[in-house]
């Protein structure tokens, strides 16, 4: 009797945490950022709704998750749908679809953290090069300002889309958390810390995510030239690679 | 009688050799940055000008170097006089300072290989970030811009100034070269690989000198959070680590 009454706490325990599990949306979770982010963050165990602005492609996207990782719990919901429903978002639109993408949803977003990975590129001749956005010099700062309520956090900026996609070769490099929350920096760092091969660096304030999205041009250029797929390590950290 | 012949014809060519070998001049080589280069670049064998704005202080910072480089072969001269000594020329002066600086010398530096090491700093209450400079968008581009006839290589961004000075302890990490002139890239490249520790990485386009620009506020701000001396790998290159 003590084993069977032990086995129905322990179920109803699983069964609670299951559904108190925070759950962790990602809009613009179709594109290949955001879905690779998507595979990586439900591989993780976490529970994923991906937003897209149209909620059909968003099912599809969430479908395609559940099929590529198995056991994920995936599903698929309108951008600010998927926002609703959780406390913690993933921003991955492209950086001009930004200040629409605030237009509609900053009133939502007010208090959660926010999971930045945009970097406003642009391509010249096929040269990467960051875009000025407007009132802000890095996407970071620009989410931020449109959601000044939101604890934003910069994060996974130099991991490239078709590297986190890819589930069958390792991830490697390093992911420069930016914030100016330090406890919120601390929980996504905790995040990036679930994703084998990758290792959080605190990046400190939420302004170096300026210098951070940079990187992503440089990288972006150098894949190009040396058709390569290169993310980057930030050596003389300890405790030592 | 062979023997001797022999070794006279060698003494000859060893002198010639001396003499004939091209110097490399480092203006604003009295700063950290331009007096860790030359430290490095004598300790390659390279026979280097240190450059200074007073000739005296430049003379005084080329004996420093050859008191730490056993065999150095440095001299200090006023920065025009170095240039013109030199064909091939780093440019380590503050990122203020180059505007001023090529309105007097220009015309000297026109057809030489030059070699940008300026990041153009400021800092806001003690964190690192990129000033703009008057019509470019980094460093490298500007001093294309204000010589067009020269070769210029972005080169050295990301090495810290004070691991360059520090010739006990060994470097590590990779300097990304960028300019138009891919044989120009090649050379400095060249020279990076004489510089124990450190990469040379083909970065393809002086462009790309913005993007790296960018990383070096980011390791200084790093540095001082960190309380550590930062630099930066590029992962995903063949050949691997």
């Amino acid at each position: 009797m003590a084993n069977a009454v032990a086995a129905d706490t322990s179920v109803a325990l699983e069964r609670d945490a299951c559904y108190a599990r925070p759950m962790i949306a990602v809009v613009g979770g179709t594109g290949p950022l955001g879905s690779g982010l998507a595979r990586r963050l439900a591989t993780a165990g976490e529970h994923v709704i991906v937003g897209s602005r149209d909620s059909s492609r968003a099912v599809a996207a969430a479908a395609a998750v559940c099929s590529a990782v198995p056991g994920a719990r995936c599903e698929g919901a309108e951008n600010l749908a998927a926002v609703a429903r959780a406390d913690r978002v993933v921003l991955a639109l492209p950086g001009m679809a930004l200040p629409e993408f605030f237009d509609r949803a900053a009133p939502r977003l007010a208090g959660k953290l926010l999971i930045d990975v945009v970097v406003p590129l642009a391509f010249e001749q096929g040269f990467a090069t960051i875009v000025p956005l407007p009132g802000a010099r890095s996407a970071s700062e620009l989410v931020q300002a449109r959601v000044p309520t939101a604890r934003v956090v910069s994060a996974f900026k130099n991991t490239p889309a078709d590297a986190l996609l890819d589930l069958e070769t390792p991830l490697q490099g390093d992911v420069v958390v930016c914030g100016d929350d330090a406890a919120a920096r601390a929980e996504v760092s905790a995040l990036v810390g679930k994703v084998p091969g990758l290792r959080a660096v605190d990046g400190g304030r939420l302004a170096n995510a300026r210098h951070v999205e940079a990187i992503t041009a440089l990288l972006v250029n150098l894949n190009r030239q040396h058709r390569a797929r290169t993310s980057i390590a930030i050596l003389g950290l300890e405790p030592a690679r």
